[in-house]
């Protein structure tokens, strides 16, 4: 670590890096953080890269969603920074927003790195579940049910408000801005769920990898997705149902579990707060197709999205 | 992940993405990796970006260098990679020089990202270490011994001859861009050092940090410190202490060990095959200074180099 490097730590971040909860045994300040993992949990890992344009706590619930949908709780994450030159405004207002974010999902930062370069910003989050019990693309089956957390396509909407009105407000855009990754959801559909993914790259596309994943493929009744009525107020209901379809950055969870779970996905939904909803099965068959509420398959048209094929 | 991300990754990267050792419990492709860290080992976690001009098998040294610097053995990485288009004859070398790497240092990668932006290369590398044996900065005692591993600026050495001769090839050039992570070494030393880094800002400044983790200072005689002969071949004395003092990118290690340790520390560097040379002295002072044979403090310009005050 450089002299100048160190300095900006020191101003920016000294204050929430010395946050240090139990699985911190070393912060930040030697050649390596050092980490207690309790003996009875497995480490998940993840690395995402913010570039310049896409605004941080986004992309911050970006990496804390990866681990929502594992079912992991946060744990620690590093955070490397690259930035054109030295920017006292921006530092601030970015540890600030760093600062919050620490707190908002209770995950300390324990290694970074500054360089100078092109603005961009890399965080490798960790997360801990009870050995075996993370939750994986790969274990949906025949049969299950799928399910999805909250309502999809307000991030889509609230990016399609803010290209006509930069300076747009309200519930789509915030849902855009300002993401809340389900980590508590997560956290309680361990042992419930089968497969689950956040759908940071749409719904079809998404659920098609834990199709993949799994071996298997997926019916959705298109008149169950989920809509809020922001999305519904502001879009034809064609382009809401395709925002819901084909559209990221909602980082909501897609989730399989057996028809029996259902009064236990119930409570979780209850005890979380979180609304969730049954739009479909799981199918022997490949891909994902969208029905009608009678099961028959919808065609593009009728769909008002193309068939999606996994891959 | 998006679609073209995948993709690259099966195509460039698929094929040692596969190796997959014990602790690897789910490799790459899912929203995390999940990891098996045993009951008994601590985690270390580092977190460096390479930026565009950096030659890749360098920075990638570094990274395993905090590792070795603490004792750790490799564990996992992952990495995140910008770039501002696809370049195939790019990725092809990446991905080969990549693959040796991972063979080289036996670690493997389980997570990555992709994302179109100014190039440059973020790696995390994990490592692990019984628990309580990590080697820190911050256990130096006045009266231990500094000793530093292999010779002392030959990458500056050969940064330097690049400046005249882009071209210009032999054993400093190569100590430039290959370097060689002490890692055997780091590990070998657990229960015997009682402090390490790793040389990447220059033996002064890395030795400043050691000095102030620990609360004490170090005097080092500038007639000791180990010098190769290519160097003092291709630059004057001056020079050749020069760079041995102040510059960085040699990724040797530096650490300190109480005085009766002297022969278990001949034993571990026959047995790793690496020259380990004592170069000074812990002192209850603060700072770092530079003494002739008999312990008196250099000036500056006797030093060939000004006096570095830990910070």
């Amino acid at each position: 670590m450089g002299g100048r490097e160190f300095d900006i730590i020191e101003r920016y971040f000294a204050g929430y890096i010395s946050f240090s909860p139990p699985q911190v045994i070393l912060g930040p300040g030697d050649d390596c953080a050092i980490l207690d993992v309790p003996a009875d949990q497995e480490l998940s890992v993840s690395t995402d890269t913010l570039i310049e344009g896409v605004h941080f706590p986004a992309g911050c619930a970006a990496n804390m969603s990866d681990l929502a949908a594992m079912g992991a709780a946060p744990f620690a994450f590093t955070l490397a920074l690259t930035m054109p030159a030295e920017d006292d405004a921006w530092l601030e207002e970015f540890s600030a927003t760093l600062s919050r974010l620490v707190g908002k999902y209770d995950i300390p930062l324990v290694g970074g790195n500054l360089a100078r370069g092109a603005l961009s910003i890399t965080m490798t989050v960790m997360g801990i579940a009870p050995k075996g019990a993370s939750i994986r693309r790969s274990g949906a089956n025949p049969g299950d049910i799928v399910y999805v957390t909250g309502t999809l396509g307000d991030a889509a909407g609230g990016l399609a408000i803010l290209g006509q009105d930069k300076k747009a407000t309200g519930h789509l855009i915030d849902r855009y801005y300002y993401p809340n990754p389900r980590l508590e959801t997560g956290l309680a559909l361990r042992g419930i769920a089968s497969a689950a993914i956040d759908l940071s790259d749409g719904l079809l596309a998404d659920l098609a990898h834990i199709c993949k994943a799994s071996d298997a493929g997926a019916r959705i009744i298109a008149d169950n997705l989920p809509l809020s009525t922001a999305l519904t107020g502001a879009f034809a209901a064609d382009q809401a149902r395709a925002f819901a379809l084909g559209a990221g950055d909602d980082y909501e969870l897609c989730f399989t579990a057996p028809a029996g779970a259902a009064d236990r996905i119930a409570e979780v939904a209850r005890s979380t707060g979180v609304i969730v909803t049954a739009i479909g099965d799981i199918t022997a068959d490949d891909g994902v197709c969208l029905t009608d509420r009678a099961g028959h398959p919808l065609s593009a048209g009728q769909a008002g999205y193309q068939h999606f094929d996994d891959a």
